[in-house]
Protein backbone atom coordinates (compact mmCIF):
# COMPACT_ATOMS: atom_id res chain seq x y z
CA UNK A 1 0.00 0.00 0.00
CA UNK A 2 1.53 3.40 -1.02
CA UNK A 3 2.19 5.66 1.61
CA UNK A 4 -0.78 9.01 2.30
CA UNK A 5 1.12 12.38 2.10
CA UNK A 6 -0.27 14.31 4.63
CA UNK A 7 -0.04 18.20 4.37
CA UNK A 8 -0.46 20.46 7.66
CA UNK A 9 -1.48 24.09 7.58
CA UNK A 10 -0.02 25.81 10.19
CA UNK A 11 -1.72 29.52 9.67
CA UNK A 12 -3.46 32.57 11.75
CA UNK A 13 -5.92 32.73 8.56
CA UNK A 14 -7.76 36.02 9.13
CA UNK A 15 -10.11 35.73 12.16
CA UNK A 16 -13.89 36.68 11.95
CA UNK A 17 -13.63 36.61 7.74
CA UNK A 18 -14.91 32.92 6.41
CA UNK A 19 -14.23 34.14 2.77
CA UNK A 20 -10.76 34.68 3.12
CA UNK A 21 -9.84 31.86 5.28
CA UNK A 22 -11.66 29.86 2.47
CA UNK A 23 -8.94 31.58 -0.27
CA UNK A 24 -5.98 30.52 1.64
CA UNK A 25 -7.70 26.86 2.35
CA UNK A 26 -7.39 27.13 -1.30
CA UNK A 27 -4.07 28.08 -1.48
CA UNK A 28 -2.94 25.73 0.72
CA UNK A 29 -4.47 22.80 -0.92
CA UNK A 30 -3.13 23.86 -4.16
CA UNK A 31 0.16 23.91 -2.60
CA UNK A 32 -0.18 20.21 -0.74
CA UNK A 33 -1.74 18.68 -3.89
CA UNK A 34 1.34 20.16 -6.25
CA UNK A 35 3.95 18.53 -3.78
CA UNK A 36 1.83 15.04 -3.71
CA UNK A 37 -0.29 15.30 -0.55
CA UNK A 38 -3.45 13.42 -0.45
CA UNK A 39 -5.05 15.01 2.10
CA UNK A 40 -4.66 18.59 4.03
CA UNK A 41 -5.15 19.19 8.12
CA UNK A 42 -6.16 22.56 9.04
CA UNK A 43 -6.44 24.06 12.43
CA UNK A 44 -8.71 24.03 15.04
CA UNK A 45 -11.69 27.02 14.34
CA UNK A 46 -9.78 27.43 11.37
CA UNK A 47 -12.83 28.62 8.79
CA UNK A 48 -13.53 31.65 11.41
CA UNK A 49 -10.87 31.62 13.69
CA UNK A 50 -10.50 30.89 17.03
CA UNK A 51 -10.69 33.83 19.73
CA UNK A 52 -13.86 35.39 17.98
CA UNK A 53 -16.15 35.71 20.82
CA UNK A 54 -19.44 36.60 20.19
CA UNK A 55 -18.89 35.65 16.21
CA UNK A 56 -19.19 32.45 17.04
CA UNK A 57 -23.02 32.65 17.31
CA UNK A 58 -22.68 34.53 14.16
CA UNK A 59 -20.36 32.79 12.20
CA UNK A 60 -21.52 29.24 12.63
CA UNK A 61 -22.63 27.05 10.16
CA UNK A 62 -24.79 23.89 9.64
CA UNK A 63 -22.49 20.74 8.39
CA UNK A 64 -23.40 20.91 5.07
CA UNK A 65 -23.61 24.99 5.37
CA UNK A 66 -22.22 27.33 2.05
CA UNK A 67 -18.57 27.16 3.80
CA UNK A 68 -19.02 23.13 3.64
CA UNK A 69 -19.39 23.30 -0.05
CA UNK A 70 -16.80 25.92 -0.79
CA UNK A 71 -14.57 23.32 1.03
CA UNK A 72 -15.85 20.73 -1.02
CA UNK A 73 -14.95 22.84 -4.32
CA UNK A 74 -11.26 22.81 -3.23
CA UNK A 75 -11.35 19.10 -2.16
CA UNK A 76 -12.75 18.46 -6.04
CA UNK A 77 -10.52 21.34 -7.46
CA UNK A 78 -7.32 19.92 -6.56
CA UNK A 79 -8.24 16.10 -5.79
CA UNK A 80 -6.89 16.11 -1.88
CA UNK A 81 -8.86 15.80 1.39
CA UNK A 82 -9.72 18.56 3.48
CA UNK A 83 -9.91 18.45 7.06
CA UNK A 84 -10.93 21.93 8.85
CA UNK A 85 -12.26 22.98 12.07
CA UNK A 86 -15.08 25.37 11.99
CA UNK A 87 -18.10 26.19 15.16
CA UNK A 88 -20.86 23.83 14.00
CA UNK A 89 -24.41 25.15 14.58
CA UNK A 90 -27.14 22.44 14.63
CA UNK A 91 -30.70 23.85 15.42
CA UNK A 92 -29.36 25.97 18.23
CA UNK A 93 -26.70 24.30 19.78
CA UNK A 94 -22.75 25.15 18.43
CA UNK A 95 -20.13 22.60 18.63
CA UNK A 96 -16.40 23.03 17.84
CA UNK A 97 -16.70 20.91 15.34
CA UNK A 98 -14.00 19.40 12.46
CA UNK A 99 -14.78 18.14 9.15
CA UNK A 100 -13.69 15.65 7.03
CA UNK A 101 -13.96 16.02 2.95
CA UNK A 102 -12.79 13.78 0.59
CA UNK A 103 -11.25 14.50 -2.69
CA UNK A 104 -13.93 14.04 -4.55
CA UNK A 105 -16.12 16.40 -2.32
CA UNK A 106 -17.87 13.95 -0.28
CA UNK A 107 -18.40 15.06 3.59
CA UNK A 108 -16.50 11.41 5.08
CA UNK A 109 -17.00 12.41 8.70
CA UNK A 110 -17.96 15.26 10.82
CA UNK A 111 -16.70 15.41 14.83
CA UNK A 112 -17.58 17.76 17.71
CA UNK A 113 -14.94 18.07 20.39
CA UNK A 114 -15.74 16.01 23.67
CA UNK A 115 -13.35 17.69 25.95
CA UNK A 116 -13.66 21.77 26.12
CA UNK A 117 -10.99 23.94 26.86
CA UNK A 118 -10.98 26.85 29.35
CA UNK A 119 -13.63 29.31 30.04
CA UNK A 120 -14.53 30.47 26.70
CA UNK A 121 -14.84 27.04 24.85
CA UNK A 122 -17.17 26.31 27.42
CA UNK A 123 -19.19 29.23 27.47
CA UNK A 124 -19.94 28.97 23.68
CA UNK A 125 -20.08 25.27 22.86
CA UNK A 126 -21.69 22.33 23.59
CA UNK A 127 -19.18 19.47 23.71
CA UNK A 128 -19.96 16.51 21.75
CA UNK A 129 -21.60 12.85 22.96
CA UNK A 130 -19.45 10.97 20.44
CA UNK A 131 -15.94 9.95 21.28
CA UNK A 132 -15.14 7.76 18.30
CA UNK A 133 -15.76 9.11 14.67
CA UNK A 134 -13.42 7.26 11.83
CA UNK A 135 -13.51 7.32 8.29
CA UNK A 136 -11.45 5.73 5.45
CA UNK A 137 -9.09 8.02 3.22
CA UNK A 138 -6.90 5.60 0.68
CA UNK A 139 -6.68 2.15 2.59
CA UNK A 140 -5.63 4.29 5.81
CA UNK A 141 -8.38 4.28 8.71
CA UNK A 142 -8.24 8.41 10.13
CA UNK A 143 -9.78 9.03 13.51
CA UNK A 144 -10.98 12.59 14.69
CA UNK A 145 -10.09 14.29 17.40
CA UNK A 146 -9.56 18.29 18.50
CA UNK A 147 -7.03 20.02 20.30
CA UNK A 148 -7.67 19.62 24.44
CA UNK A 149 -9.27 15.77 23.16
CA UNK A 150 -5.67 14.78 22.23
CA UNK A 151 -4.33 15.30 25.78
CA UNK A 152 -6.44 13.07 27.62
CA UNK A 153 -4.93 9.56 26.85
CA UNK A 154 -7.97 8.17 27.21
CA UNK A 155 -9.21 9.18 23.71
CA UNK A 156 -5.98 8.50 21.58
CA UNK A 157 -6.31 4.89 23.01
CA UNK A 158 -9.95 4.55 22.16
CA UNK A 159 -8.85 5.15 18.80
CA UNK A 160 -6.00 2.84 19.00
CA UNK A 161 -8.38 0.10 19.91
CA UNK A 162 -10.80 1.28 17.46
CA UNK A 163 -8.27 0.42 14.78
CA UNK A 164 -7.38 4.24 13.77
CA UNK A 165 -3.80 4.38 11.67
CA UNK A 166 -3.89 8.10 11.52
CA UNK A 167 -5.47 10.72 14.07
CA UNK A 168 -6.42 13.73 12.85
CA UNK A 169 -5.87 16.71 15.22
CA UNK A 170 -6.92 20.08 14.44
CA UNK A 171 -5.91 22.81 17.32
CA UNK A 172 -5.50 26.10 18.55
CA UNK A 173 -2.40 24.97 21.16
CA UNK A 174 -1.35 28.48 23.00
CA UNK A 175 1.55 29.49 25.55
CA UNK A 176 2.64 28.36 27.60
CA UNK A 177 2.20 24.83 26.45
CA UNK A 178 4.40 23.77 23.61
CA UNK A 179 5.07 20.98 25.69
CA UNK A 180 2.07 19.32 24.35
CA UNK A 181 3.24 19.85 20.83
CA UNK A 182 6.39 19.09 21.89
CA UNK A 183 6.07 15.68 23.83
CA UNK A 184 2.69 14.77 24.55
CA UNK A 185 2.06 14.56 20.74
CA UNK A 186 5.09 11.92 19.35
CA UNK A 187 3.97 10.15 23.05
CA UNK A 188 0.44 9.75 22.01
CA UNK A 189 1.42 8.53 18.55
CA UNK A 190 4.05 5.91 20.24
CA UNK A 191 1.91 4.38 23.13
CA UNK A 192 -0.70 4.01 20.05
CA UNK A 193 1.14 2.27 17.78
CA UNK A 194 -0.37 4.80 14.88
CA UNK A 195 0.27 8.49 13.03
CA UNK A 196 -0.82 11.78 14.68
CA UNK A 197 -1.54 15.09 12.74
CA UNK A 198 -1.12 17.86 14.86
CA UNK A 199 -2.03 21.28 12.63
CA UNK A 200 -1.99 24.63 14.77
CA UNK A 201 -2.74 27.73 14.74
CA UNK A 202 0.02 30.52 15.11
CA UNK A 203 0.23 34.41 15.44
CA UNK A 204 -1.68 36.40 18.37
CA UNK A 205 -5.78 36.36 18.37
CA UNK A 206 -6.70 38.37 22.04
CA UNK A 207 -5.59 36.98 25.02
CA UNK A 208 -4.25 33.74 22.72
CA UNK A 209 -0.61 33.12 21.70
CA UNK A 210 -0.56 30.32 19.48
CA UNK A 211 2.54 28.91 19.57
CA UNK A 212 2.75 26.70 16.43
CA UNK A 213 4.47 23.63 16.20
CA UNK A 214 2.34 21.69 14.27
CA UNK A 215 3.76 18.19 13.53
CA UNK A 216 2.95 14.30 11.94
CA UNK A 217 4.19 12.05 14.93
CA UNK A 218 5.12 8.36 13.56
CA UNK A 219 4.08 4.95 15.54
CA UNK A 220 7.92 4.79 16.86
CA UNK A 221 8.06 8.07 18.48
CA UNK A 222 9.73 10.14 15.55
CA UNK A 223 8.81 13.61 14.03
CA UNK A 224 8.14 12.71 10.54
CA UNK A 225 7.76 16.48 9.84
CA UNK A 226 7.85 19.65 12.29
CA UNK A 227 6.96 23.34 11.66
CA UNK A 228 8.44 26.18 13.25
CA UNK A 229 6.06 28.94 15.10
CA UNK A 230 5.00 31.42 11.94
CA UNK A 231 3.06 30.57 8.94
CA UNK A 232 3.84 27.21 7.30
CA UNK A 233 2.82 24.40 4.79
CA UNK A 234 4.28 20.90 6.18
CA UNK A 235 3.85 17.48 4.65
CA UNK A 236 5.19 14.14 5.66
CA UNK A 237 4.44 10.76 5.03
CA UNK A 238 1.76 7.97 6.34
CA UNK A 239 3.68 4.87 5.72
CA UNK A 240 1.90 1.78 6.53
CA UNK A 241 5.10 -0.55 6.01
CA UNK A 242 6.29 1.28 8.97
CA UNK A 243 3.07 1.01 11.28
CA UNK A 244 3.53 -2.46 10.75
CA UNK A 245 6.76 -2.92 11.83
CA UNK A 246 6.57 -0.41 14.38
CA UNK A 247 3.43 -2.38 15.72
CA UNK A 248 4.94 -5.67 15.78
CA UNK A 249 7.93 -4.31 17.85
CA UNK A 250 6.07 -2.30 20.30
CA UNK A 251 2.68 -5.23 21.49
CA UNK A 252 1.13 -2.07 23.70
CA UNK A 253 -2.20 -3.31 22.46
CA UNK A 254 -1.56 -6.79 22.85
CA UNK A 255 0.03 -6.23 26.33
CA UNK A 256 -2.87 -4.55 28.24
CA UNK A 257 -4.86 -5.81 30.90
CA UNK A 258 -8.24 -4.34 30.24
CA UNK A 259 -9.57 -5.95 33.75
CA UNK A 260 -7.36 -3.90 36.06
CA UNK A 261 -8.11 -0.69 34.25
CA UNK A 262 -11.48 -0.37 35.82
CA UNK A 263 -10.96 2.66 38.00
CA UNK A 264 -10.74 5.31 34.89
CA UNK A 265 -14.04 5.19 33.90
CA UNK B 1 5.20 20.98 53.47
CA UNK B 2 8.44 20.55 53.08
CA UNK B 3 9.95 19.00 49.73
CA UNK B 4 10.62 15.27 50.10
CA UNK B 5 14.20 15.20 48.33
CA UNK B 6 14.38 11.54 46.33
CA UNK B 7 17.75 9.89 44.80
CA UNK B 8 17.81 7.46 42.26
CA UNK B 9 20.30 4.74 41.96
CA UNK B 10 21.37 3.98 38.44
CA UNK B 11 23.48 1.13 38.14
CA UNK B 12 24.29 -2.19 36.69
CA UNK B 13 24.98 -3.79 40.41
CA UNK B 14 26.52 -6.89 40.28
CA UNK B 15 24.12 -9.65 38.56
CA UNK B 16 23.78 -12.74 40.73
CA UNK B 17 25.35 -11.59 43.70
CA UNK B 18 22.50 -10.62 45.93
CA UNK B 19 25.32 -9.64 48.82
CA UNK B 20 26.97 -7.21 46.75
CA UNK B 21 24.55 -5.47 45.32
CA UNK B 22 23.52 -4.84 48.95
CA UNK B 23 26.69 -2.94 49.45
CA UNK B 24 26.19 -1.12 46.88
CA UNK B 25 22.78 0.08 47.99
CA UNK B 26 24.49 0.57 51.63
CA UNK B 27 26.94 2.68 50.26
CA UNK B 28 23.66 4.48 47.68
CA UNK B 29 22.10 4.96 50.90
CA UNK B 30 24.71 6.76 52.76
CA UNK B 31 25.53 9.29 50.09
CA UNK B 32 21.14 10.04 49.31
CA UNK B 33 21.49 10.82 52.59
CA UNK B 34 24.58 12.91 52.95
CA UNK B 35 22.58 15.02 50.43
CA UNK B 36 19.77 15.43 52.30
CA UNK B 37 17.82 12.58 50.80
CA UNK B 38 14.54 11.20 52.44
CA UNK B 39 13.67 8.31 49.72
CA UNK B 40 16.22 6.63 47.50
CA UNK B 41 14.64 4.42 44.35
CA UNK B 42 16.94 1.57 42.92
CA UNK B 43 15.92 0.12 39.83
CA UNK B 44 14.02 -3.17 38.60
CA UNK B 45 15.30 -6.26 40.19
CA UNK B 46 18.48 -4.69 41.73
CA UNK B 47 18.74 -7.17 44.41
CA UNK B 48 20.12 -9.73 42.06
CA UNK B 49 20.90 -8.11 38.50
CA UNK B 50 17.72 -8.65 35.69
CA UNK B 51 18.87 -10.90 32.78
CA UNK B 52 20.07 -13.42 35.21
CA UNK B 53 18.07 -16.40 33.54
CA UNK B 54 17.80 -19.55 36.10
CA UNK B 55 19.29 -17.52 38.99
CA UNK B 56 15.79 -16.16 39.15
CA UNK B 57 14.27 -19.02 40.96
CA UNK B 58 17.22 -19.57 43.50
CA UNK B 59 17.91 -16.54 44.15
CA UNK B 60 14.21 -14.85 44.85
CA UNK B 61 13.24 -14.32 48.40
CA UNK B 62 9.83 -13.89 50.29
CA UNK B 63 8.94 -9.86 50.27
CA UNK B 64 9.90 -10.53 54.26
CA UNK B 65 13.16 -12.70 53.51
CA UNK B 66 17.05 -12.33 54.53
CA UNK B 67 17.85 -9.52 51.79
CA UNK B 68 14.47 -7.49 52.44
CA UNK B 69 15.96 -7.59 56.48
CA UNK B 70 19.20 -6.19 55.00
CA UNK B 71 17.48 -3.51 53.55
CA UNK B 72 15.66 -2.23 56.43
CA UNK B 73 18.99 -2.21 58.25
CA UNK B 74 20.53 -0.06 55.46
CA UNK B 75 17.25 2.24 55.75
CA UNK B 76 17.56 2.65 59.94
CA UNK B 77 21.20 2.93 59.87
CA UNK B 78 21.18 6.11 56.89
CA UNK B 79 17.80 7.57 57.91
CA UNK B 80 16.43 7.18 54.54
CA UNK B 81 13.29 5.26 53.10
CA UNK B 82 14.63 3.04 50.48
CA UNK B 83 12.78 1.62 47.15
CA UNK B 84 13.91 -1.31 45.40
CA UNK B 85 13.50 -4.18 42.78
CA UNK B 86 13.70 -7.51 43.67
CA UNK B 87 12.20 -10.78 42.52
CA UNK B 88 9.82 -12.23 44.83
CA UNK B 89 8.98 -15.59 45.69
CA UNK B 90 5.35 -16.66 46.96
CA UNK B 91 5.26 -20.32 47.39
CA UNK B 92 5.57 -21.61 44.20
CA UNK B 93 5.15 -18.55 42.17
CA UNK B 94 7.38 -16.00 41.12
CA UNK B 95 6.82 -12.23 40.87
CA UNK B 96 8.54 -9.20 39.44
CA UNK B 97 8.35 -6.91 42.64
CA UNK B 98 9.41 -3.93 44.15
CA UNK B 99 9.37 -3.10 47.63
CA UNK B 100 9.25 0.06 49.58
CA UNK B 101 11.14 -0.12 53.55
CA UNK B 102 10.67 3.20 55.30
CA UNK B 103 13.25 4.98 57.39
CA UNK B 104 12.64 3.34 60.57
CA UNK B 105 13.04 0.07 59.02
CA UNK B 106 8.83 -1.04 58.52
CA UNK B 107 7.89 -2.59 55.31
CA UNK B 108 5.70 0.15 53.54
CA UNK B 109 4.27 -1.41 50.69
CA UNK B 110 5.19 -4.44 48.28
CA UNK B 111 3.79 -4.14 44.39
CA UNK B 112 4.20 -7.18 41.95
CA UNK B 113 4.50 -6.00 38.08
CA UNK B 114 1.47 -6.05 36.73
CA UNK B 115 2.14 -5.55 33.05
CA UNK B 116 5.27 -8.04 31.98
CA UNK B 117 7.28 -7.25 29.07
CA UNK B 118 8.88 -9.32 26.47
CA UNK B 119 9.81 -13.19 26.48
CA UNK B 120 12.70 -13.23 29.24
CA UNK B 121 9.90 -11.93 31.90
CA UNK B 122 6.88 -13.73 30.40
CA UNK B 123 8.57 -17.28 30.82
CA UNK B 124 9.79 -16.22 34.82
CA UNK B 125 7.22 -14.31 36.50
CA UNK B 126 3.08 -14.56 36.96
CA UNK B 127 2.07 -11.19 36.38
CA UNK B 128 0.46 -8.99 39.95
CA UNK B 129 -2.55 -8.64 39.88
CA UNK B 130 -3.08 -5.42 41.99
CA UNK B 131 -2.58 -2.25 39.81
CA UNK B 132 -3.06 0.18 42.78
CA UNK B 133 -0.56 -0.10 45.40
CA UNK B 134 0.30 3.51 47.59
CA UNK B 135 1.85 4.07 50.97
CA UNK B 136 2.60 7.64 52.74
CA UNK B 137 6.39 8.46 53.30
CA UNK B 138 6.81 12.69 55.31
CA UNK B 139 3.24 13.47 54.14
CA UNK B 140 3.63 12.34 50.06
CA UNK B 141 1.40 9.81 48.45
CA UNK B 142 3.45 7.49 46.92
CA UNK B 143 2.78 4.89 44.46
CA UNK B 144 4.27 2.05 42.83
CA UNK B 145 4.88 0.21 39.09
CA UNK B 146 7.92 -1.23 37.52
CA UNK B 147 9.05 -0.40 34.13
CA UNK B 148 6.80 -1.60 31.08
CA UNK B 149 3.63 -0.63 33.19
CA UNK B 150 4.08 3.00 33.33
CA UNK B 151 4.39 2.99 29.37
CA UNK B 152 0.50 2.22 29.64
CA UNK B 153 -1.28 5.50 30.15
CA UNK B 154 -3.87 3.43 31.85
CA UNK B 155 -1.93 2.70 34.88
CA UNK B 156 -0.27 5.83 35.54
CA UNK B 157 -3.27 7.38 34.85
CA UNK B 158 -4.88 5.06 37.65
CA UNK B 159 -2.58 6.29 40.51
CA UNK B 160 -3.46 9.91 39.31
CA UNK B 161 -7.34 9.48 40.07
CA UNK B 162 -6.35 7.50 43.56
CA UNK B 163 -4.58 10.67 44.53
CA UNK B 164 -0.86 9.28 44.01
CA UNK B 165 2.07 12.29 43.69
CA UNK B 166 4.70 10.63 43.45
CA UNK B 167 5.11 7.38 41.29
CA UNK B 168 8.21 5.15 42.05
CA UNK B 169 9.20 3.24 38.67
CA UNK B 170 12.45 0.75 39.35
CA UNK B 171 13.26 -0.16 35.44
CA UNK B 172 15.28 -1.58 33.26
CA UNK B 173 15.07 0.07 29.94
CA UNK B 174 16.62 -1.38 27.56
CA UNK B 175 18.59 -0.37 23.89
CA UNK B 176 16.49 0.53 21.70
CA UNK B 177 13.77 2.27 23.65
CA UNK B 178 15.26 5.79 25.18
CA UNK B 179 12.46 7.12 23.95
CA UNK B 180 10.56 6.25 27.01
CA UNK B 181 12.86 7.63 29.50
CA UNK B 182 13.33 10.72 27.48
CA UNK B 183 9.71 11.23 26.66
CA UNK B 184 6.81 9.06 27.63
CA UNK B 185 8.15 9.54 31.31
CA UNK B 186 8.16 13.44 31.66
CA UNK B 187 4.45 13.07 29.91
CA UNK B 188 3.00 10.80 31.93
CA UNK B 189 4.16 13.08 35.08
CA UNK B 190 2.53 16.20 32.75
CA UNK B 191 -0.79 14.45 31.52
CA UNK B 192 -1.40 12.86 35.37
CA UNK B 193 0.15 16.34 37.16
CA UNK B 194 2.09 14.18 39.49
CA UNK B 195 5.62 13.28 39.77
CA UNK B 196 7.31 10.38 38.60
CA UNK B 197 10.67 8.51 39.58
CA UNK B 198 12.57 6.80 37.12
CA UNK B 199 15.64 4.45 37.88
CA UNK B 200 17.08 2.66 35.36
CA UNK B 201 19.88 0.30 35.31
CA UNK B 202 23.30 0.68 33.26
CA UNK B 203 25.50 -1.26 31.60
CA UNK B 204 24.78 -4.21 29.40
CA UNK B 205 23.38 -7.83 30.65
CA UNK B 206 23.58 -10.23 28.18
CA UNK B 207 21.79 -9.20 24.77
CA UNK B 208 20.38 -6.76 26.70
CA UNK B 209 22.03 -2.88 26.73
CA UNK B 210 20.25 -0.64 29.38
CA UNK B 211 20.38 2.91 28.55
CA UNK B 212 20.51 4.90 32.27
CA UNK B 213 18.83 8.27 31.68
CA UNK B 214 17.00 7.78 34.43
CA UNK B 215 15.34 10.67 36.04
CA UNK B 216 12.91 12.76 38.20
CA UNK B 217 9.78 14.39 35.76
CA UNK B 218 7.98 16.57 37.58
CA UNK B 219 4.22 17.70 37.11
CA UNK B 220 4.51 20.47 34.58
CA UNK B 221 6.26 18.25 32.32
CA UNK B 222 10.19 19.71 33.22
CA UNK B 223 12.90 17.14 34.11
CA UNK B 224 13.86 17.95 37.89
CA UNK B 225 16.98 15.76 37.42
CA UNK B 226 17.96 13.11 34.75
CA UNK B 227 21.02 11.24 34.61
CA UNK B 228 23.47 10.52 31.76
CA UNK B 229 24.01 6.87 30.86
CA UNK B 230 26.65 5.49 32.90
CA UNK B 231 26.31 4.64 36.86
CA UNK B 232 25.25 7.38 39.19
CA UNK B 233 23.45 8.88 41.91
CA UNK B 234 21.08 11.86 41.07
CA UNK B 235 18.75 13.56 43.54
CA UNK B 236 15.99 15.92 43.22
CA UNK B 237 12.94 17.47 45.20
CA UNK B 238 9.26 16.51 45.01
CA UNK B 239 7.89 19.87 46.16
CA UNK B 240 4.10 20.07 47.00
CA UNK B 241 4.11 23.57 46.17
CA UNK B 242 5.11 22.92 42.80
CA UNK B 243 2.20 19.77 42.51
CA UNK B 244 -0.43 22.52 44.02
CA UNK B 245 0.01 25.03 41.39
CA UNK B 246 0.60 22.97 38.44
CA UNK B 247 -2.54 21.25 39.19
CA UNK B 248 -4.25 24.45 39.23
CA UNK B 249 -3.09 25.19 35.86
CA UNK B 250 -3.58 22.05 34.63
CA UNK B 251 -7.13 20.87 34.89
CA UNK B 252 -6.85 16.86 33.85
CA UNK B 253 -8.61 15.31 36.42
CA UNK B 254 -11.66 17.40 36.52
CA UNK B 255 -12.10 17.80 32.33
CA UNK B 256 -11.80 14.34 32.50
CA UNK B 257 -15.31 12.37 30.82
CA UNK B 258 -15.16 8.78 32.08
CA UNK B 259 -18.76 8.10 30.78
CA UNK B 260 -17.06 8.26 27.65
CA UNK B 261 -13.90 5.84 27.99
CA UNK B 262 -15.66 2.67 28.00
CA UNK B 263 -13.98 1.17 25.38
CA UNK B 264 -10.72 0.96 27.39
CA UNK B 265 -11.83 -1.84 29.83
Amino acid sequence: MPSLRTALLQSSGHPGSVARNIEVLDDAARHAAAGGARLLVCPEMFLTGYAIGDDVSRLAEAADGPAARAVAGIAVRHGIAVHYGYPERDGGTLYNAAQLIGPDGTALANYRKTHLFGDFEQRWFTPGEQPLVQAELDGVRVGLLICYDVEFPENARAHALAGTDLLLVPTALMHPFPFVAESVVPVRAFENQLYVAYANRTGSEGEFEFVGLSCLAGPDGTVRTRAGRGEELVLGDVDPALLTASRAGNPYLRDRRPGLYGSLV
